[in-house]
């Protein structure tokens, strides 16, 4: 780990473990989801995500690697937390207002790795990778934001 | 964990554990850091960081409840990779890119888990624990922008 190129390929074999850890939880996610809209932004975001893994895939492609997953203790970490949610009894409103939370820590963790993931691609000249990680941070924004009223709306509704 | 305010309850004792793991691991990052810009920012941040875990332990109060931490996988893994990078031989450049980017993680994990706390505690009528928490979600917000802007500085050095 002696430069930034090797920096950008451990954080991208991170992030390639990160997203098939998530694509893993949210069928379970959209499972334990009370309301249906809720599963639907699940079931909408697993689509997203295996997009977003093949995306990675070309990454390598374009810095001549092998893709391949390290295992990321944060994602472990955050997936745990909402893994927790399933296990336990709760209500309805309280399962959603809790996988809503852990949804949204998880997206704004990977806000911040495919940020740092630009900033890199394009310092180390690799101009290939930079509209392909910009169109997943797009994608991780959009899903925040819609998390985001669905945690409102949710909040509203029981405040009526 | 049955609803909203044990779950809020069980949150605020996430990020009291999670505030004091950043307490023990700024000083260490900012030993780390090769540059003295970016050893100040840790260092401002640590006495940031204290002072969001006094907040913290007055909204403990103002649910009547002592304040405990509860081990949070998911910051023990954030911390867990930052803490790698002092571990192995790098570059100095390298060195701080990584600390920016570990740290800027670490920054919108809280910023997402502030976000939640702040709806949850305005649902559950903890008035006066809003403006508590967001001061530090202020605090948390311009740490990041001050980290983006170090890691836009440094990557424009090491162009020039």
């Amino acid at each position: 780990m002696k430069n930034l190129e090797e920096l950008f390929h451990h954080l991208l074999k991170d992030m390639y473990y990160a997203e098939k850890q998530i694509v893993k939880a949210l069928p379970k996610m959209a499972k334990a989801a009370g309301s249906a809209e809720l599963k639907q932004a699940f079931e909408h975001h697993l689509e997203e995500t295996k997009g977003q893994v093949e995306r990675l895939e070309k990454v390598f492609k374009l810095i001549d690697k092998t893709p391949r997953g390290e295992k990321c203790p944060a994602i472990l970490g955050l997936v745990e937390e909402g893994e927790e949610v399933i296990k336990k009894g709760e209500d309805d409103d309280t399962i959603v207002a809790r996988l809503l939370a852990g949804a949204q820590a998880v997206e704004h963790y990977e806000m911040s790795r495919y940020g740092t993931m630009i900033a890199w691609a394009e310092q180390l000249g690799i101009r290939d990778a930079v509209p392909l990680l910009k169109e997943t941070l797009k994608e991780e924004k959009a899903a925040d934001a819609k998390l985001n009223d669905l945690a409102m709306a949710s909040i509203n509704r029981q405040a009526a």
